[in-house]
């Protein structure tokens, strides 16, 4: 991309009004100021995709992958209790990308950024052999009411919002060419954070808290560490969509366990907090299931129960339970 | 990178401490959380390496990808009169890059980052095609202090720190194979950014700042456009270091111009503080160079004086002046 066009692009991308505008100076200067409102911390993580390695043109439109990339980033926020606020984009294309492709990657940011309130403040675009999107949040949480992954302990039960695996689905439907099944293909494309939830769960005493990014059984894992605990998981009880009715038992299982990218919250809640929290999600119309507990002080084991037998889950394919 | 490989190595560049540990959550949860000193702004940036595009294996080592990736950021947050905090790393690398020359590459961070008390707090690591690392760099200005490109106003002096160029004649000696001029290398490769000039300016009333990143006639050109003036530069004032006695002048003179990554300030002050702000720099061991003024409420213009003639410079390659 020639100097000139650079400044053009730029330009095209600015936002023409700041959600934030009164405390924020965004694109135009070396760097963008962030004022934090009194009594908050900010809030801030990165996430990469790269193409070929986290989506291929066949299944992901640029629009898609802008949208998801943000939409990663929200879910970190989620995951500590945040409320996003502002992101940066850097962006690797190759020179032979159209223009309007480009645009499509932050029409996609931007469709999803509007929901949240978010105001784009920075970035940087170059190029580059493939395309590689990163995308870096910043959002706010009140001090002290952060939810970390240490936060578990022995009695807490273990729940998850949403339903697992449709991300993964979505993927095989979309590989497959298969027509319909829109909503996993949705799931898949243009995955929805869990702010809401997030910030639902602050309210609470000690709550340790994950996004299914890698699957729940990793999810779990990094919380069973931070905190050392262990945790027992029902099979019986992981919350499945009927959409996934069309693929054999094992399949989805594996899916829900280990597909990934489902972006929704999985955590530890004290029992006696557990009726309490049930109802303000039903007030919010939002899914949220018990799908295990806390069992012991331990050495960050996670084990799945199954007919009354369990087996311990591994970070590498859960080869030990999954027949490939 | 395999799963237990990616866990392996984000716990080898973890920081065993941090700088600013009372007022950061970093490495090891969804996102890192930062706490902002009171009567403080955040200052937020990102900056992009790609291999073939901003360097390549001949001129740049590991270690100074990683240095260069983070001076590059830390000069932004100077150019806002901030001081540097926090970094986040996002990399993109191919499969067969040695796991040392991936760490090589975080230690040209922190060698440059612990200079300035910098933690390591977050980021992703991906594979991909080519090596794309994106550094985003958390700082903080006091309330009102930051120094914008929108600040310059007739009659103020230019300035700009250092001297010019030495990063592309760096680069040509390094290309060229020469030995010696370590001096020039060591610009191309681990430049420093003047984050202490950026504190001494913010002492002052009105200020326009950027950091010589695609050379001082871009930069001006960007100052004048953001400050509705006109600037001119006397050639004569451009200061070139020693080193540069060995090329014609009229390719010393371009790299001045144009040749960029310097890092150093380039900026306008009232012409009534500009002998203070002489003795301060004299005090800190910083060399700073009046180079021209700005001249009248303009479109933006940025005029090279040599020899009595005025020259308009253009942003494509200044080809006005310049013969290839």
């Amino acid at each position: 991309m020639s100097v000139s066009d650079e400044f053009g692009f730029i330009s095209s991308i600015q936002p023409q009004a700041l959600f934030h505008g009164d405390k924020v100076v965004g694109i135009g200067d070396d760097a963008a100021i962030v004022g934090m409102d009194e009594g908050f911390e900010s809030v801030v993580c990165v996430d990469t995709m790269v193409e070929g390695v986290h989506f291929n043109p066949d299944t992901m439109k640029p629009y898609d992958i802008g949208y998801k990339a943000l939409a990663a980033n929200i879910s970190d926020i989620a995951a500590m209790g945040g409320i996003p606020l502002y992101y940066l984009v850097s962006i690797s294309i190759p020179k032979a990308w159209p223009e309007e492709e480009l645009l499509d990657i932050y029409k996609g940011m931007k469709a999803l950024g509007d929901q949240y309130r978010m105001d784009l403040i920075g970035g940087d675009t170059t190029s580059g052999k493939s395309l590689v999107l990163s995308v870096f949040v910043i959002g706010k949480v009140e001090k002290g009411k952060r939810l970390l992954r240490s936060n578990a302990t022995p009695g807490d039960l273990v729940f998850v919002s949403g339903t697992l695996g449709d991300s993964a689905a979505g993927l095989d439907v979309l590989l497959q060419g298969h027509s319909g099944w829109d909503e996993l293909k949705r799931k898949h494309q243009n995955p929805a954070p869990q702010v809401e939830l997030g910030r639902i769960l602050t309210a609470f005493d000690r709550v340790a808290l994950n996004d299914v990014s890698d699957g729940i059984a990793s999810e779990l894992m990094e919380i069973a560490e931070a905190s050392h605990v262990d945790i027992v998981i029902n099979k019986d009880t992981l919350p499945l969509s009927t959409s996934m009715v069309q693929y054999k038992e094992e399949k989805a299982l594996k899916w829900a366990l280990a597909g990934g990218e489902d972006f929704e919250l999985v955590g530890t809640i004290s029992a006696k907090d557990w009726s309490l929290l049930q109802k303000r999600c039903q007030d919010a119309d939002i899914q949220i299931t018990q799908i295990g507990e806390v069992t012991a002080i331990g050495k960050g084991q996670v084990f799945l129960k199954d007919e009354g037998q369990s087996v311990l889950m591994k970070k590498e394919g859960y080869n030990h339970f999954l027949k490939e």
